[in-house]
């Protein structure tokens, strides 16, 4: 038997992707131009499944990058003149605040304990911040913001840039592009690709905000900017040679998700928390680290007496799962529950789980 | 017969590559976690044959990124406060120019006329310039400068940083570390992998520098500032969750060149060069490019009457070319030199270029 990972990524590979690379490396696509019209249709290939599978307007584009990390270099020199506005809540959204620090630019922050979501009734954004960040799940902690509750704070602050991180809940999530400027993620994580490819979509009020930026003289990056890689990205190619094989593998596996279709995927993920949430509450040496109605589906933090010792033992039964995040590994395990994973194989980690 | 690809790259994979993709699929490894001790050695792995074939000193340090195209921004925001001299002879070359301005410093070039290559005693590099920069293979137009050349720029202007841009050269090309400061390439060129990866190396005055800009509040970027990556990159990991495959595939090709002896990958380069150049030079159609001194070993650039129909007519023979780059394509095409192709496979090469 092979390892199974409920890794929160690189994580499990989704079934069909040997199969995938197989196909890939065997007809000679590893070799052929990205200027190429075989690339164009994987690229095209791609983009018209990720529209199909979360309904992205026409308007909407795509860009490929090496990792979602770089995404927040790219959109903070695309999207912010002066200031940004983040909602954070652990390691991964203080990051963003972070970059725009580090990039020169000034971020303002509402931070809120580690294993909380945000009332957004009670938030202020500041008149001159130019974007709103949120982790839709903030992967150190494995808390969910569903992202309906922040389209609040979008209307009452209608001409700021909403930005959307769903690293470690694409493509669970689901959007309303009356209130989405943005989102990115990575695809080593929900979608069962090994890593190396970041996804950023954006809609035309991001794209115009870069070329006023770009007009008024300030930089909005290089091989990374909006003004420079939007009209390739609108022809389905990339301005640097981008990760083909990564592009290819996307939109095959969004293909096959396609077929069984998105809601019954975000149907079986509930379904598997749900089951794994219920062990833990019931169990007596097993807490949830979150409250419910912040609790990840995708990302579950669980906190243990011994957390060193569980991985262990579920690595000898070969069930790969997560530490706890920097500090928190000292009183915790996390466990993805990404759609490479059934549910019977939740099942089973649940069993093993109750032995230890 | 499958296709066999002599393009500029992405270009013919490297025939062991498959093979391990099988290796790294079926055991699991594009599920391990990027901060695991079973990462790290893949990582470590690729870093000692990288040291091994260019003898590159301890002090080096790795940084991988998503293509070599990345590196021309986190080069300048981490070695360039004001001012960069850039040696300009074709697209990819001023490309490093275009970064730096677009990022708001001050670049200046020393430009010659596509097909040249540079004279280096008549050239001033202006004394306010950080650092300079030499595509050693200007892969638009086939320009190969020997870096031994460049060194006596060095010698003149030795606390000026010197960057070698090596992306189709690479891993013919060979470094004289004292004169060399960090280069960078891709690896869907002269290594035969699938597209996605880049890799920058740099000495200790590269770390230097960025710490310093980063000392005087200059921002040296993000996810790709030196002052943040470095200490990660000397424990055999990276910040961002990398492109782990392909740092496995580079470490396993390496290690196969490394069996061979990069001499002998370089003989067989030159041999293969000869073969081409002396059937160009004695054939009615077609013209090398660049006068013999400027030639490069592994990318050629052949004049003929009708680029499209010699693509076309060598493509039914299951033999892929390239285009001439830009408006070149009208009157050229470009012959990659690889390792993974044999010396065989260009004799067969130009038994069918000889039958056009």
């Amino acid at each position: 038997m092979q390892n199974i990972f409920f890794t929160p990524g690189p994580a499990q590979i989704y079934p069909t992707v040997p199969t995938h690379i197989h196909k890939f490396m065997s007809t000679g696509l590893a070799s052929i131009s990205h200027r190429s019209s075989q690339y164009k249709e994987i690229h095209k290939h791609a983009v018209e499944q990720l529209q199909k599978a979360f309904d992205l307007p026409e308007e909407c584009t795509v860009f490929f990058g090496g990792s979602a990390t770089q995404f927040w270099q790219t959109l903070t020199q695309n999207l912010v003149e002066n200031t940004s506005f983040h909602l954070v809540n652990g390691v991964f959204s203080k990051n963003f605040y972070d970059t725009v620090k580090q990039l020169g630019k000034s971020p303002v922050k509402y931070e809120v304990a580690l294993g909380q979501g945000f009332d957004m009734d009670s938030i202020v954004v500041p008149d001159e911040a130019e974007i709103i960040t949120l982790a839709v799940n903030e992967t150190s902690t494995g808390v969910y913001t569903d992202p309906a509750k922040v389209y609040k704070l979008k209307q009452k602050y209608p001409t700021k840039l909403l930005l959307l991180d769903v690293v470690s809940v694409f493509p669970y999530c689901d959007f309303n592009w009356d209130f989405v400027d943005g989102f990115y993620f990575s695809v080593q994580k929900g979608m069962g690709l090994p890593a190396g490819l970041g996804v950023c979509v954006v809609n035309q009020k991001c794209i115009d905000k870069a070329n006023s930026l770009n007009e008024k003289g300030i930089s909005t990056g290089s091989y990374n900017s909006f003004v420079k890689i939007y009209k390739k990205a609108r022809e389905y190619q990339t301005n640097e040679t981008p990760n083909v094989m990564g592009i290819y593998l996307l939109g095959k596996v969004l293909e096959d998700m396609n077929t069984i279709g998105m809601k019954k995927i975000r149907d079986l993920t509930d379904q598997k928390a749900k089951l794994l949430y219920d062990f833990v509450d019931k169990s007596t040496q097993f807490t949830a680290f979150v409250e419910p109605k912040w609790r990840s589906p995708t990302v579950a933090t669980i906190n243990c007496p011994n957390p060193k010792q569980v991985i262990e033992k579920l690595k000898e039964k070969k069930i790969i799962i997560g530490s706890g995040y920097g500090d928190l590994k000292e009183t915790q395990v996390r466990i993805a529950l990404f759609p490479a994973t059934s549910v019977a194989d939740v099942e089973m980690l649940i069993a093993e789980l109750g032995n230890i």
